[in-house]
């Protein structure tokens, strides 16, 4: 089992990776203070329900603390202000006090939707990660949770800090291969941004991530947790820094919108995006490797580097303009300047990424 | 003018009282830093528009701001998720970002909602709060923002603080006679919890503040927002002291929960509540005195002091039992120990609630 800590002062917690952590889930809540005198609630959907809930409210039950479950759609739609309802419904009946936790088993969607419950819920109450998609290492660790609203994505939500994150691995197998490969593409983000060496490992385990090995997988989620666990410590609340987080997603972002979700999954959008960003480099001096590198790296795990040739650039453009803004004709930009370091730069023009987009229709 | 700072490290900030502030709104909102790049929004509802909107807007213009108005229906109801989705729509179409602000511009159910809004849009914008009702100076200091949910009041929100409160008593010219005495009824709690000097200003001076005297209006609502916000300044997220100012609220929630929201205006109903505390003091061997002296103060304020009849016991303790729950019988409850003191108590049973709901419902 690998450890870390995200470091936030009284606001800091663990994050636990490994095989089987969730037999043990009564011991680690029991560490971790979650009281037993206060009903639980487990938020989960509902295809991860059938494969890794029962487990769970069994080890709970068995380990004397009191849980209820809540069930609800899988999907991005779910989301939304609608289901946030629904989830205090259930917490209400369930009798969740200020003491209660809320707890989040499944992918992106539902720790967002579940720690945004959390934030809001009697004003906030304590919640528990347990990412079951390899996309949540990155969603699960950063105390960021939103709902959508029709217009724009994780526009309503709160900075709320998990008490701790439970990475149980073998949760990992039941997921299909396509959320494997785009689970993956945030991972490989945390190498681009921070690790260079990490950057070359993941070049060097393809296969074994692919493949679902546990070791690899163990260590991978590791590195990319550790990496967003030394981001979000050193800005919270992204004034600065965290920005770097989001290399690929100006462009992933928009794609997602206009393909409508589901068409392009969020980690498949991003891969696009970061091969946009690497294009973007070249025009500002930085070696053509970068780019050669990056797009061969996602070619590798299988995921795409072109934007489907029948979305159109003018709806990719307007549905950036909703998401980060441009100021004057120019936008915020996370660029690579080489592997393993990326710049924010505050000069990128609208001309430029709209080449970047038509580039990356014709070829990526 | 009066002026006073809710003393919260770096989130304190300032409350001005007086008449005519508003026709300065620009120049304080310079002066607290609030952007004139960003735009801004502000909220109201469909009684307060027609009164008061349009000088807010026009001083704003006037001064350089780029605002924009959201106008919601008027009452209770307003406080809900679906009404937070219609803000955030306006929000996105006004084109906020991180630097705006939303401005309240009403009674409680605004700037529970529109303070609501701005913690969660994009995960925290600022927020200014306008309390136009005399029961807002309570709502409109210490942070507490929420929405309600079909089961219970208040239950999903945030604790935000404004960056400044703007209490401009002209605007309090237009509120109907029942709403003045029911905002009354909060400023006389914050005596009874605080200020026996205060309590008997308030009995001296009743008809001045019934007839909204400017003077006396200006002085008992500074008088107010200062007990909130020494108390909100010791103890920002309710964890204990804070809890005193729910005195009267625990049979006044309830009351409000039976009756439908709209028969008794929350006023009122903490009114009652305040008696019935007053009446349990008795029991634990406190002066006789509090009880007369509170019920007669709001029977001099013309408020109601005893429940109306048809309003069931037995639905008013199960309302009770959601909103601050019974813990093995006993109940934390607010009771008066003196004019100007109060306890908080954890040894109150359900028998001795329901003795006193049943008196208050013969004679208060
Ligand atoms: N809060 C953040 O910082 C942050 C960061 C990145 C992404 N996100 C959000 O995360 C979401 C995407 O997360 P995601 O990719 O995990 O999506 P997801 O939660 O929708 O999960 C993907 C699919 O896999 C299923 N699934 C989950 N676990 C499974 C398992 N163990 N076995 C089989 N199926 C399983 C789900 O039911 C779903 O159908 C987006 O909404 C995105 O905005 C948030
Ligand atoms: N956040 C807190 O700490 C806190 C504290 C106390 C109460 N509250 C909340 O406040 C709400 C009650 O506030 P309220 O009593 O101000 O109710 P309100 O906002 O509904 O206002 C009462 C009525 O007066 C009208 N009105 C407002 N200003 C007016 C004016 N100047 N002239 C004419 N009409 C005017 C409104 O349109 C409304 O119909 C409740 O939802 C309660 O939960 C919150
Ligand atoms: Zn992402
Ligand atoms: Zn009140």
């Amino acid at each position: 089992m690998r450890e870390l800590t995200v470091d936030l002062g009284e606001r800091s917690y663990p994050i636990y990776i490994g095989q089987g952590i969730l037999n043990n889930i009564a011991g680690l809540f029991e560490r971790h203070k979650l009281s037993r005198k206060s009903p639980l609630l487990v938020i989960t959907d509902d295809e991860v329900a059938p494969l890794h809930l029962e487990r769970v409210m069994t080890r709970l039950q068995e380990g004397g603390f009191a849980a209820s479950a809540c069930v609800v759609p899988a999907g991005e739609p779910t989301k939304s202000l609608a289901q946030l309802e629904g989830i205090v419904t259930a917490a209400l009946e369930a009798g969740l006090d200020r003491s209660s936790a809320i707890v989040a088993l499944g992918g992106g969607v539902v720790g967002d939707l579940a720690g945004f419950a959390a934030a809001s819920f009697m004003r906030g109450i304590r919640f528990v990660q347990i990412p079951t998609t390899i996309l949540a290492h990155d969603s699960s660790v950063g105390g960021k949770v939103a709902v959508n609203h029709p217009m724009a994505k994780n526009i309503i939500g709160a900075f709320h800090q998990p008490e701790l994150v439970l990475f149980d691995i073998d949760t990992l197998l039941t997921l299909p291969p396509r959320q494997v490969k785009a689970g993956l593409s945030e991972v490989i983000k945390h190498g681009l941004i921070w690790d260079a060496d990490f950057t070359q490992w993941c070049d060097d385990n393809a296969d074994k991530l692919l493949a679902l090995d546990p070791e690899a997988l163990s260590y991978a989620l590791y590195t990319g947790c550790k990496v967003k666990a030394i981001v979000v410590s050193q800005d919270e609340r992204e004034n600065d820094l965290r920005a770097i987080l989001n290399l690929g997603h100006t462009i992933g972002h928009a794609l997602e919108a206009v393909a409508g979700y589901g068409e392009l999954l969020h980690g498949e959008a991003i891969a696009i995006g970061m091969v946009g960003a690497a294009k973007l480099a070249q025009q500002f001096g930085y070696a053509d490797s970068i780019h050669t590198i990056t797009k061969n790296l996602f070619i590798k795990y299988g995921l795409p580097v072109s934007i489907p040739a029948h979305l159109d650039t003018d709806s990719i453009m307007s549905a950036m303009m909703y998401d980060k803004k441009f100021k004057e004709g120019m936008m915020v930009y996370i660029i690579p300047t080489e592997i393993g370091k990326v710049e924010i730069r505050k000069d990128v023009t609208v001309d430029q990424v709209r080449g970047i987009v038509e580039h990356l229709k014709k070829e990526g």
